[in-house]
């Protein structure tokens, strides 16, 4: 079969203009007054609460489990353990379930209690006891990858988990399981030239290590599902708070051996997700619901979240760059290991990807390693991988323009992947704005004036970063109701203001004011599809199927009205609520009247509705460049993060109001994983940052730049009206930005994130 | 504008004949073991039970109400009356809310008290003392209409209700409310001929006035419902056992003054409607609601279900039928009076409607009256104003016969209406199967050989009755689900097999087999639109829109396969669950891989998902004749009904189980009417018949003859595959069928129903 590219969705003009509107959220009122009900608020009758006991080894045998006091306890209406539940193999971190004779991190669920309480249910938790045989484990990459390491998965590594695969880590390249007993699950490879040769005509070569902590996604909701089952008829509900209710549908369905019209997931409002909500534990949930016959709601506490799911990976990236005198880059080599923890899925290829091939080399390798460890497995978090190779890159070509003494913005511009480049699988670059982005921010006073800047003390860096896009199918649904209001229907979740996004695109479609389309997330029982809220993809997949059911409501709408009238459809237009005769405004039906007409008894026009489906398969990259402005303190170490620019080829901004705010949170974000966040073990592999009083989130109080946006619009091909997903640009250049700012500022080349007051101060004793 | 008619949705040949399988119905299992759910299952967080207090007399003026005790009883959350509500125009039963300064039923909700339990709402009732200054009350037909009757409604009339309009009783013909302050709402009449002329032209002449009783509906599930009102946003959610929720959804937004899009009505399985269950309480509960801000349901008992809901009006219908000595029908007079309580409302046009023209005759005259009293309102019972009128015109017809020693069915067949004939309203007959019907009913050995049934002592009737069918808009969505099943998604409630029917029609629409289609009856929120499930529409209308989806769905499917197997579309045919190549079934596709691929990560194929939407506009209306053989012993009165056979155009029988179990209990309740039903109020206008130890439901016990159903199919030019709605014409004949029976078994003609034993001793006494 050969691969067909969907034509975009073409939205004519029509009397609304909305697409590029400031607007605000939809659902922001019921989030700052706390009206909207999120999984928490959920209560079933008969429904229980349930909490973990969790493993405090990274590696241990169980030798036994005595759950007769928890279970005695008043309100206690079961304590589960494994021997409770099938025997299912644990091929990936959603299968595990409950521990089984052996735990492998610190923080893994070893048995579930289920109260009419929360509070009940912690009480219970003491009076669990587990006996365990602590076994040696390895929790660091170093430790893992040691000679005669303790192997995760001694019989068998289980398959790539299926979060990376949905966030796409599937990229091509050389990608070999690894045979003989280590904990590498897999190593990827990618190949262009001769690297010796091009190192062999590079005037000068950086190379460099840097190493990158383990950051979690940290939203302010915690994870959280409930579960309710038919006794009788084996239907299932599931709520959760996911980004992507239908792969929790998915999974549901297989663990309890249904069929997936037997399931129903209802995704709740995400109070924050950043890729690390997919499903995580519904399929055991669900078993639990199974095993006792009532409804169960999971909320995880704070330290549960922070030990028993999903964080990024522990990294280390080498870079070996060379080029010409003349800032011609000739060779580049790129290692990545990532410690993906207890189940392989580590984001490697995409890492590779991207750092492989944001300039144009003759000669590069890049290649990566997934390494296995005792400890909490990785999921997907807000371009996965590229926050660390960005770093990593980035760093280094700074050094490299330092090196050659030329400007890092025209280094930049003279090496960066164009529209005739090839990314280092082979596969063409899309269309794409890395040199409009790049020379937004040489245009920006930040960058002209960073002499000003420097002569205060401060230091000003740039880097770039960038994201492939996503693709894949959507649908959507759009009826005319009663009130004449617009109310369709996405299967997706929305996590970041896409559903405002899609009223604008519906509302220009239509010709209908955006305050009269309603947007509802629909169940998996629903008419619309969508992929999980992940890869920015959702506006530049789902916006499709929007516009085409918008635009197919209008077409109906524009036929009735023409037979009513007796006019060509032609000759129509919707104008303030009202289909009328062009240029004879009086001759006019308002949408509500119509709609009417369609719901009423004897009615003769059919009810106005439109589906939207598309597939796009093309992706359109975006790209993100930013400035950091810091002053760094010599004595302290300390840094102050004073000015970030934040410029962004977005395609088109459909609301820039929150293209605004997803620039502005990706980078904060970025800022986290520059200046605060670490996810700490101890020597026994126990989390030591397990609550958020000693994971350093970073606040206002700690981070508070000034923040500037630009956004660049060179409009995608494929997406909506030109739009580009941009989600996960923003937070790829950050740390990279700052830790060459502070380069500038201090001399010193930081290569740790994150880079903390402590290793500044080390590094300038170092540098002395 | 000029009425369109839509033409059918053709369904071509797939590579499965589902249509015309007898199959069970697919919530049938969940019915008979206890596994469906009904509103009375449901029980929201926080939620309170509510329960009137109910007006003891027919007419009285409220002087206090002290709700004081009740308020105060532990566990009462709320005593509510019409003081704690808006004070709205109650131009409909719906809109009457609580009972203000005056009462004009007994069993009129006076107060609404609000409970932890039902148990507790049970105890507060008697503990509210409202002090009453009763008055005079006009409560039947003859009081009503009786010089200086009591008025209803002294200030003004409130306007026909919405309930009446949705069952059809809009059908035309004069219709003059009447000014001079009476109890007559309304009064209708259709005309033509010369009246006089046409009994002068008569050699025989018959004229009888019929009385008939009140029966209620009576559906296992009393009318229920609950409602959920998000404090903060005003979104309200309303579940309800309505034959209609986007009826449901208009009335609750209307009276709460929000939009349609701020009100989701989920329809909840119907356990028995048969027209009683629109909207009716729907919107006190929901004042109540946002009053008290928690949730609240509401179930009728028995005995609310019996004095506050909608029964059928009590009537008197006087028929007077000239005919020459060939059989030829002359002239026709048809005065109807329906006593329709303390709202209009009663279906008099429909009644005069099919009375007046189910006979080619040249000279008619039809009139009648809606009559206001103090009772409760009246409302939809399958087929209104029907089994009434075909009772008093068929006893007459078969009178006629008698007198005129002709054979009945032939009396019928020269007289019956055919294709070229006009309604009394002037409009064409439809296609329709009335002569088809009376042949069969003429072939049957019930009818063959009633010689041997009369010699032994037993009596045989026949009569036809029918229903003109509804119309209307519809719409459906369908989807391809990844387990390789097809999920339909209707609008409509179903209440008597129609979903399982909807399966069959879209599994030969798709070529797939019934059981891997799976038909959702969605919430007002959900893509698909239906009309109150009344007046034999639902299959005929959503049908179409179900089909166009399925054909829709398929087209798709054929689409993507031709795409990735690179074949034309024409050349795929769907098999077994499997897209394949004609003549090659080794290539092929698995339509559950097919949808995998269309929801899978990166995928590059749209989602498979279909819509319907239609608006039939042409009417196919069904006949069913019925022969009664019944027995009547002369000492005692006793009527025992032995055989029942039911013969009906049904068009085309889509699942040929269900429409039988449609013309059984239909004829069932047709023997209710017949021989036990009636509503029964004292001199004060209490009723006397409040629970079903009075109220007298046909049992096994007293009515078990034996059935049979005869299917006959002159298939409709607009239903899906030829069908025609089926629910309305079973119960219509019945009545005068057994009258007629015991005509000719015991020599009386019975004027008044029910036709009970007291009654036939009194006849035969008066006969002898």
């Amino acid at each position: 079969m050969t691969a067909t590219t969907m034509a975009a969705v073409s939205i004519p003009p029509t009397s609304v203009s909305a697409i590029g509107r400031r607007t605000r959220l939809v659902e922001g009122e019921s989030k700052v007054t706390g009206k909207i009900r999120f999984v928490s608020d959920i209560s079933l009758p008969g429904m229980l609460h349930a909490r973990f006991v969790v493993s405090p080894h990274a590696h241990a045998r169980i030798t036994s489990i005595d759950t007769g006091a928890a279970a005695a306890l008043p309100g206690v209406a079961a304590v589960l353990t494994a021997s409770d539940l099938p025997n299912v193999p644990p091929v990936s971190r959603q299968r595990l379930l409950l521990a089984r004779d052996r735990v492998i991190f610190a923080g893994q669920p070893v048995a579930l209690i289920l109260a009419e309480s929360e509070a009940i249910a912690e009480d219970a938790l003491e009076l669990v006891s587990v006996q365990y045989e602590p076994l040696p484990a390895a929790v660091t990459l170093e430790q893992a990858l040691a000679e005669g390491a303790p192997l995760v998965w001694p019989g068998g590594k289980p398959g790539e988990s299926e979060e990376a695969a949905a966030h796409g880590a599937d990229v091509g390249g050389e990608d070999a399981q690894e045979n003989k007993a280590s904990n590498i699950a897999s190593h990827s490879q990618f190949d262009r030239g001769d690297l010796a040769a091009g190192f062999a005509a590079a005037d000068q070569i950086i190379e460099r290590t840097f190493t990158l902590s383990s950051v979690h996604q940290s939203p302010l909701e915690t994870h959280g599902c409930a579960v309710q089952m038919d006794p009788y008829s084996d239907q299932v509900t599931v709520w959760s708070s996911t980004q992507g209710p239908f792969m929790v549908r998915e999974n549901v369905a297989a663990i309890l051996g249904l069929s997936e019209s037997d399931v129903k997931c209802i995704g709740t409002p995400v109070g924050g997700g950043f890729g690390g909500k997919g499903c995580l534990y519904e399929p055991l949930l669900a078993l639990a619901c199974r095993a006792v016959g009532r409804p169960i709601r999971l909320i995880l506490t704070r330290n549960d979240e922070l030990i028993a799911t999903v964080p990024t990976p522990e990294g280390r990236i080498r870079v070996k760059l060379g080029a010409q005198q003349d800032g011609t880059f000739t060779a580049l080599e790129f290692d990545v290991a990532f410690n993906s923890g207890c189940f392989p899925g580590s984001p490697i290829g995409i890492s590779l990807l991207i750092g492989g091939s944001m300039y144009n080399i003759p000669n590069v390798m890049v290649s990566g390693a997934d390494v296995l460890s005792f400890r909490q497995s990785v999921g997907a978090y807000r371009a996965p991988g590229i926050p660390q190779s960005m770093f990593a890159l980035e760093s280094v070509v700074d050094e490299m323009a330092r090196a050659l003494k030329l400007d890092p913005v025209e280094l930049r511009l003279q090496n960066a992947a164009g529209p005739d480049a090839q990314l280092i699988n082979g596969k063409p670059w899309p269309k794409m704005g890395m040199r409009e982005v790049l020379q937004a921010l040489q245009a920006h006073p930040v960058w002209q004036q960073r002499a000003q800047a420097q002569a205060a003390g401060r230091g000003v860096g740039l880097a770039i970063g960038g994201w492939l896009g996503g693709t894949g199918p959507a649908s959507a649904a759009c009826k005319l109701e009663r009130d004449g209001q617009l109310h369709i229907q996405v299967g997706s979740a929305d996590i970041s203001g896409t559903n405002t996004g899609f009223a604008l695109l519906a509302a220009e479609a239509f010709g209908i004011a955006p305050e009269k389309v309603k947007i509802t997330n629909n169940d998996t029982d629903g008419p619309a599809f969508a992929l999980n809220a992940g890869g920015s993809k959702i506006t530049y997949t789902v916006g499709h199927a929007v516009a085409q059911a918008a635009l197919e409501t209008r077409r109906q709408t524009l036929a009735h009205v023409s037979q009513l009238l007796e006019v060509d459809p032609e000759d129509l237009d919707i104008v303030d609520g009202k289909v009328q005769v062009k240029g004879s405004p009086d001759s006019a039906i308002a949408l509500s009247e119509l709609a009417a007409k369609t719901m009423q008894f004897g009615g003769t026009l059919a009810p106005i509705i439109g589906h939207g489906r598309h597939a796009v398969t093309a992706q359109s990259p975006g790209f993100c460049a930013q400035l950091a402005e810091v002053e760094v303190d010599a004595n302290t170490g300390e840094i102050t993060l004073h000015k970030l620019v934040i410029v962004q080829d977005v395609g088109r901004a459909i609301n820039p109001a929150a293209v605004e705010g997803q620039l502005i949170g990706g980078a904060m974000q970025g800022v986290g994983w520059a200046l605060h966040e670490s996810m700490l073990y101890d020597e026994y592999g126990q989390p030591i940052t397990a609550s958020w009083m000693d994971y350093n989130m970073p606040s206002f109080v700690q981070s508070a730049p000034e923040v500037e946006t630009v956004l660049v619009e060179v409009p995608s091909d494929f997406g909506p009206a030109g739009a580009k997903g941009v989600g996960e640009p923003p937070v790829t250049p950050t740390a990279a930005a700052i830790g060459n700012a502070i380069r500038d500022a201090a001399g010193i080349r930081m290569t740790h994130l994150p880079m903390t007051a402590p290793r500044v101060v080390e590094m300038l004793q170092g540098a002395e």
